[in-house]
């Protein structure tokens, strides 16, 4: 586990992505980080999510659009949550997915990497969903494929979490319609969020009014100031008329260490209440990757509360990587991006 | 594991099933146990059952039923043989799978598994199949799901099994035709099965004529009285005449403690050689639920001989589980019942 | 793990198995063993396995060749990596896959496997691809499962591995069209290997010129003598005007045991560099059953080199397993053999 290192300090190179996902007519190859995307790219993945939304209403939960396609899972952290999210999308896409558990140390660094990527290429694979804890992994693997293969990347390290990002934007757009009045505030541990960078990219290109973040100083990374955002020390002042509140995960097993507070002490300052929610504008939605923790991140009357559009987020996330899969395989044309 | 707990006793509130397995019209929607279940749709699933028999011997062992549907094969308790039997009945089924294994501490109680349900809800899943070690699991979250979906028992805590006790039922009826004139043993730890009073209710509801269970003291449950059985101490006057016997499994690592004897000791008085077969009719048939100890249940000699049906109940459990599932799913009309 | 074992000395019956592959009609119906099969049938594998090379160049990978087939697993020993190219192969037939990982001690013996097999034959299971420690485990399998299944080995103890053969001829075919003036060249560790006594029947049979190998004393079975080969102490007597370097895979766990030299020694000794290489003829191909151990058997610069067919063979592993599969199910006619 090397995510509790700088990025920069990672046995990857620093990722440069502008180039690297989209091929030659500007379509999406690779979907490696929401940053360098533009507002055309995010819409299109948004637009075709809404046309596979249908989908899982249908009585037959399944298009043929991949079929005969072979998607391998390669995750080198472990989640079960991630992991099935993206195979149940492959699978409403008649794709044959197989899962490739590499949570051990000899085979995740550079060379052997390689190794199991030339062996999957060999066998026709079609496309790699990377989980790493490395910043940086899946760009490796992304600049290291066959021309025919698309890689997805899953979460690196602290540096992006894309499909995460694209889903509650997919979110905010169907409850909220339009992102250029939004006001959106992202509240938790900005500093190892890999899921809070790819947000925010996403939600400045995508042209909200204000992108805020509520943390603690320790929380936060010391690149804020490049990233676009309005920085808030409480909840008080930070929640004040934002449209959208996007909480973040903390990991509990972090708490208490030499950056962090304890439990308790953290929800006093940042825990979200039915209180101090309503800060917030009346129709506020408040959002949360999960699994949650009740009482540390937010009340569970917060969670299950008529603002929560979290379970619209799990609903929303297979429509997305549905669209992210059908998209960078040049399978989905919407006509609307030349 | 709280299975060693007297099912009133765990996390979970003590099963209410009366009603919430039939839907509106009387039809099956989920399958928790066979207690309160009527002999028409006891008998409705063995006619379904029987329609499938034919699609194992088929060239191509599918049918397109639940084709687009996902299962979730939620096991909080590990058992790969039941999960690859109802994995094999979705497949023929033409259904999607996902396999959850959480048979970890942290999220298997409560509110946890409701996060669990919840967020397998919003993906779309359309049925769950629930193991767990705690009795009341899989009505518990039954309870609590949304109207479309499904909940099969595949076993909880000592309270039911119910699908294996109806491909239990489902081969005495291949075997013996009629339920009516049968004497039917049971052999074994009655306390701690939750098959047994699977079987037990399925039996009395499909009026055979007679239902004996064979154990020491030790190895019956306090309610016995009220199960509708009759309870014999050794195998010479149990086995009398009888025309079905069913073994239970041993868990061979209870053996020898507090309440039951040694296997050897287990074996002297309750194990089932051919001599003490002799006893029952000359056609009786021997079930178990597999994987057998031979030797300590009984003998291989009785196990691999010409009275044991205990590979059709292999065979027959593939038919009960597809026609279960199509049952609670709505995909498989009879027109038997109303 | 018995592997370390003589074949001999294992649980299971020496293998005899020159009728036990063939049907009635002379046709392939169980692949245990490169051995004693004819010409004729390991052509008929490399023409099926040509045949199938297209499908993976196809937009849509699959042929409905084996749908509603269930084929199982059965991986006694792990290994990831050959499971991942026997599923795959399956699903490109569109067969259904069953996993069961039974690397655990107490059900890997006689009488369990039996038990095993005939729950799983009882589920109507029609292939069980099956990987052992043991010596002649595949073939115990094949004397005990019903007339319908076939048993494909996945490599049993020392003793076989001849899908991996198979697919190493299939790709010498491919590179060099003809077996009969090929000079071909077995390097490592030939006392533990089951792929090389696969690959050295497949090449006799098929009448290359000569089949070589080269290994320290220590490395050689006693049998040696007994397998047509011409054994080569060092390699630059051994490669001289070779055609083709077949690399066996060492167990670096093995190295510096009673047996083996050290790994760095061993490169010494028998590394392939690229100086070595030039012993051989110009056009030789490499061929290594991966994973590569860079820098013990040999070095990056002939893994990654103008001669390797490494990554072809991974290509062509799946094709043969396609074939291996159709051929022993009885869907594939050729029309070469009667």
């Amino acid at each position: 586990m090397s995510s509790s290192k700088h990025p920069a300090s990672t046995s990857f190179k620093a990722p440069d992505s502008s180039s690297l996902q989209l091929n030659d007519q500007g379509k999406l190859r690779h979907f490696l980080t929401t940053d360098g995307l533009s507002k055309q790219v995010l819409t299109e993945i948004m637009d075709v999510a809404e046309s596979f939304s249908g989908v899982a209403e249908q009585a037959v939960k399944k298009v043929p659009l991949l079929r005969g396609k072979t998607i391998a899972n390669l995750f080198f952290e472990n989640s079960t949550r991630t992991r099935t999210t993206f195979d149940l999308a492959a699978k409403r896409l008649s794709a044959d997915v197989i899962n490739l558990n590499i949570a051990t140390s000899a085979t995740t660094k550079g060379e052997s990497i390689l190794d199991t990527i030339r062996n999957l290429e060999a066998m026709q694979v079609d496309m790699f969903i990377v989980r790493h804890a490395d910043s940086g992994a899946a760009h490796f693997i992304a600049r290291h494929v066959a021309p025919h293969i698309s890689v997805i990347n899953a979460g690196d390290g602290r540096h992006a979490h894309p499909t995460q990002a694209m889903l509650d934007m997919f979110t905010i757009r169907r409850v909220k319609k339009d992102f250029k009045r939004l006001k959106v505030a992202i509240i938790g541990d900005i500093l190892h969020s890999r899921v809070a960078r790819s947000q925010i990219h996403a939600l400045n290109t995508l042209g909200v009014r204000e992108v805020r973040v509520i943390a603690p100083k320790t929380l936060l990374p010391s690149d804020t100031d490049s990233l676009g955002v309005h920085v808030y020390g409480d909840l008080k002042t930070g929640l004040d008329d934002v449209d959208v509140v996007i909480m973040l995960r903390l990991q509990r097993e972090r708490m208490g260490a030499a950056l962090l507070p304890s439990e308790h002490e953290y929800f006093e300052c940042f825990g979200l209440t039915e209180e101090r929610l309503s800060y917030a504008k009346p129709d506020v939605c408040v959002m949360h990757p999960g699994p949650i923790n009740r009482g540390v991140e937010m009340d569970a009357a917060v969670a299950d509360g008529p603002n929560s559009v979290i379970l619209q987020q799990v609903t929303n996330g297979i429509a997305t990587r549905m669209a992210v899969m059908a998209l960078t395989l040049g399978h989905y044309a919407t006509g609307k991006s030349s």
